[in-house]
């Protein structure tokens, strides 16, 4: 197969040794993190950064914290743009669905199986291939090498690409609101070990779904991390022990 | 207050450099571990060892590797024989409860409050008073200080301990079988920061009880870690995040 290295575009050194350099794959903008000292001669192992459909503009601020972290640890970390957010073309389907989850909430009616499905599926459905195809570009990188792990908020695309893609080792997996319910089924036939962080009392998010959700697991190492702090407070120290499954995995 | 220091009846060195000191507080014997480098211009903090009512001997060999660990992070470790365990004298009103605990489960019955509350309530009413005489004897010795934390699977012990000990102003809890009634009340009072660890698939614990007493728990600084392997099957990496834990608060 014939890999289509990605598009660079621009390149700019951060604070604290760390690489970044936007990309673009055909039409889906991505940036790529790397510690200052990797090379063809000391590749680093990769973690995909996951991240809610919000546009990379806007998430930005989160994904270079984890990025900068990683880059500390030694591992290079890359993110791409989901399908119909930022400046891609947005996808109908979810739209509707976005709306039907807006009526449903002003409604006071509750969210129901169809509203999660039409919201997520399609998005994974496209979202997959194209984390896979990143993965393909990225790793033709002579500085990038060894295995994959995945870190991210987005349990659907997490679960679906830690089943489908081989070279993902290890995923670290935020708790969600919205899991369809095809993931559970995909939950189960997961065997990677998996790092699940769950913020307690995350008003936004559905706590026992994502006790279910981690039940499901396949997994044999499977290790869940609730903390207190509501969705944006994960303390610091859970970062540090996520950051440590990285190491032990894909080291 | 006039403190009686543990009065030493045996001490040994064990490989890495760890003392081991075995003790009798009055009739209660008790095993106090320190690192070797530990000293009067040297002191080091303490964490008290809690475990379940089988007695010290049988428990040692978990104990020590607790300790082993805990004197490599630079803490001392201590653990005292609780009433009715080992040579101590039985407790008539907890056989009764044991008998009864049997008794329930050859029939099939459920396990009722009443048990439980037999089975804990005595043993912790009269544990309590005792390990807090044990940390007044044991910070009587030139080589602890600092602040205390306590680790232990009796989470009813814990919770109380913690609860009317100011000067432990850490626990790290193994959540339990058997949590009466009136510990859910304690555990919303507790303001320390817990590390509580649940092993996931952990069949003779009741998984829905450790989760509602962990959502009981006062303290803004709550994290529960759980993990796969039943219930002496802690991976090492949960006794290395255990640790960190302990680094964070007692240093």
């Amino acid at each position: 197969m014939r890999v289509t290295p990605p598009h660079l575009t621009s390149e700019q050194r951060l604070d604290g040794g760390v690489r970044e350099r936007a990309f673009t794959l055909g039409e889906i903008p991505g940036i790529l993190w790397t510690p200052a000292f990797a090379s063809a001669s000391a590749p680093v192992p990769l973690i995909l950064l996951g991240h809610p459909p919000l546009g990379l503009r806007r998430m930005y601020p989160r994904l270079v914290d984890r990025a900068r972290r990683s880059a500390a640890d030694g591992f290079a970390t890359a993110t791409i743009e989901l399908p119909g957010s930022g400046e891609r073309p947005r996808l109908p389907a979810v739209e509707e669905a976005r709306a039907g989850l807006r009526g449903a909430r002003e409604a006071g009616e509750p969210v129901t199986d169809e509203i999660i499905d039409a919201l997520v599926l399609p998005l994974a459905d496209q979202a997959v291939p194209e984390w896979r195809s990143a993965l393909d570009a990225l790793l033709s990188l002579p500085e990038i090498g060894g295995p994959v792990g995945y870190s991210g908020g987005v349990l659907s695309l997490g679960v679906r690409l830690a089943l489908a893609e081989p070279r993902v080792v290890a995923a670290c997996l935020f708790a969600g609101s919205f899991v369809p319910r095809a993931v559970f089924e995909e939950a189960r036939q997961l065997t990677v070990p998996l790092h699940v962080l769950l913020q307690w009392d995350d008003e936004g998010n559905d706590r026992q779904t994502a006790l279910d959700l981690f039940d499901a697991f396949g997994s044999a190492e499977k290790t869940l991390h609730a903390n207190m702090g509501g969705h944006t407070g994960v303390p610091s120290f859970a970062g540090d022990a996520a950051a440590r499954f990285f190491t032990r995995h894909l080291r």
